[in-house]
């Protein structure tokens, strides 16, 4: 094995993962193979599995990498006030709603159905995971606005951040089920923002 | 064949849809068979046969018949304002949310995968007009609350509606992937409520 420094290996890793998500995107979850990886990414099976270890272990992996964007977001040290950086992401996600890069909607929907039946198993216990750290990271969002005076939220923050969650939840599900034409996924962005308005009564808005 | 009458024939059908209705609840969609439902209903091969061709019928015809109940809710003739009314529908999808019965998300989730890839096919064509139906009957009954001047909508009717089944199907989703209790359904209920509110304005409220 030749000696490679972390830097190359991660650089590697995400180069994969990319790789990984375009066929995710294609073929969705239940079809997709580590060979089809292996093609798409134009790499040695050795090096594949060199970093990940299954299909599902690519999956997870992948997960981690797309949510530590998100919630970095919401970490992240703001210049503007709370309620425009909420708009920001809003604006981010109804942007690739309809991006060309494609969603990996149905592939999570396989991926959840195929891990309830393994109860206990790794992939299954870090699916619950994942859904509180990103409940929790919301809810830290809009208890701070809470506390510099942002927003006057009528509802617990806790009962805002799961809603917020079902209501993108629900937009990309149907979105990826029927079109997003169909579902008029544009203009049911406006309404969550009405709706996170009314919740979250924000006094720059 | 036996003689029988137009209303023993769809007495029948629904009992052996009920039958289906706790295996598709139990097994989802992807392993549920015809010889689970035979199983489950108690009856011959011919009988269920005689009724439904495949699994994939049957299912249609389940779909068809637990939409009938909140297309027929929306479209009666009320008693009360439209805002009570849509309070006691959402009441009752909180009501079944943690009922025993138990929900067809899960299996619901494996039809629309299993049919999105034979697009074109009776049930994928089902399922869009289904959604289109949904809608169609939502968005009549807000606007029915207008032009009573019940409701002063802030965005276009047709909005409202697809963003109401967006955030209902999230809510659904979510509680099928990670328990109701987890993402404090009952809660996100009356985020849902407020939302409505928020973007409906009735005046009764």
């Amino acid at each position: 094995m030749p000696i490679v420094s972390e830097e190359y290996k991660e650089k590697k890793k995400r180069a994969l993962l990319q790789a990984a998500r375009r066929v995710f995107v294609r073929k969705g979850y239940s079809l997709a193979t580590m060979q089809d990886i292996i093609e798409e990414a134009k790499v040695s099976r050795g090096s594949l599995y060199a970093y990940f270890t299954s299909i599902e272990h690519v999956y997870v992996e992948l997960l981690r990498a797309e949510d530590q964007q998100d919630l970095q977001f919401f970490e992240q040290t703001k210049t503007n006030s709370s309620w425009e950086q909420l708009l920001q992401w809003i604006d981010e996600q109804r942007m690739k709603l309809s991006s060309r890069e494609g969603t990996l909607v149905r592939a999570n929907s396989e991926f959840f159905l195929a891990v309830q039946d393994t109860a206990g198993s790794a992939s299954s216990s870090y699916i619950l995971q994942r859904y509180e750290r990103i409940i929790a990271v919301l809810t830290a969002f809009f208890e701070a606005g809470r506390s510099t005076g942002e927003f006057y939220p009528i509802l617990p923050t806790g009962t805002i951040a799961h809603s917020f969650l079902s209501f993108m939840d629900g937009i990309l599900l149907n979105s990826s089920q029927h079109g997003a034409n169909t579902i008029k996924a544009q203009e049911q962005v406006e309404a969550l923002i009405a709706a996170m308005k009314a919740l979250l009564c924000p006094v720059t808005a």
